[in-house]
């Protein structure tokens, strides 16, 4: 079966990130060819910033830099999985680990409010994210 | 902090979908508004099909519902992640568990092959899916 990624109408496509640790969804981010190219070639994670509009390697800024140990596209090939080993203490900009860090209550049909989980700060944004990262 | 999620210009957040049994990624789908508002009120995995155009709830042709165990929401609010339990065999409509059968080598830099992971058909698609799902 040949690799055919189908990239949506901005030419992305999803990327789910799972830490290889313990299967955590770590972020869901975009990749465009060059990023996806790049993420295979290499085995770092390249990203493409929608708000940047820029081609980014995960930790170019922070160091914490993912390295992907697997790779999956789904059924019809518009979205990926990877299993990364992160470094460094988190993936998520706002210094936690995940940023899934809050959860929906279920079974409201009005006034949700979030809880957190996991929330706790891995790491001070502000000491390692001069830039977005 | 308030739910407050951020639909793109298609009125659409990413969601992901894993296995409550062993944190694998089943599947990558999109929630808009009311997909969002039924699962939080029932607890069942509602989608937007992007295809059909027209809102579903998972198993409702195939009888392999999601039941949610979980929902978090990121840091951006503009992605989902559900952990669900997976009623019969599979999430795929190709009668595999996990849309994400398919592995991507890495350090390749051209002529990428698919290579099948947990490839066997839980179920034959034809005989629960007369219509799409």
């Amino acid at each position: 079966m040949a690799f055919s990624p189908k990239f949506d109408a901005d030419g992305l496509v999803a990327c789910v990130v799972t830490d290889m640790r313990n299967g955590d969804v770590l972020m869901v981010a975009h990749m465009n060819a060059d990023a996806l190219a790049k993420t295979i070639e290499t085995g770092d994670a390249w990203y493409f910033s929608r708000s940047r509009r820029k081609l980014w390697r995960k930790g170019e800024t922070s160091g914490h830099t993912q390295r992907v140990v697997e790779m999956r596209i789904d059924c019809d090939q518009d979205a990926v999985w990877i299993k990364v080993e992160q470094t460094g203490p988190g993936a998520c900009h706002t210094g936690r680990r995940s940023c899934f860090y809050r959860a929906v209550p279920l079974g409201r049909s009005e006034a949700v409010t979030l809880e957190f989980r996991d929330g706790e700060k891995a790491f001070e944004p502000r000491t390692v994210y001069p830039a977005d990262d």
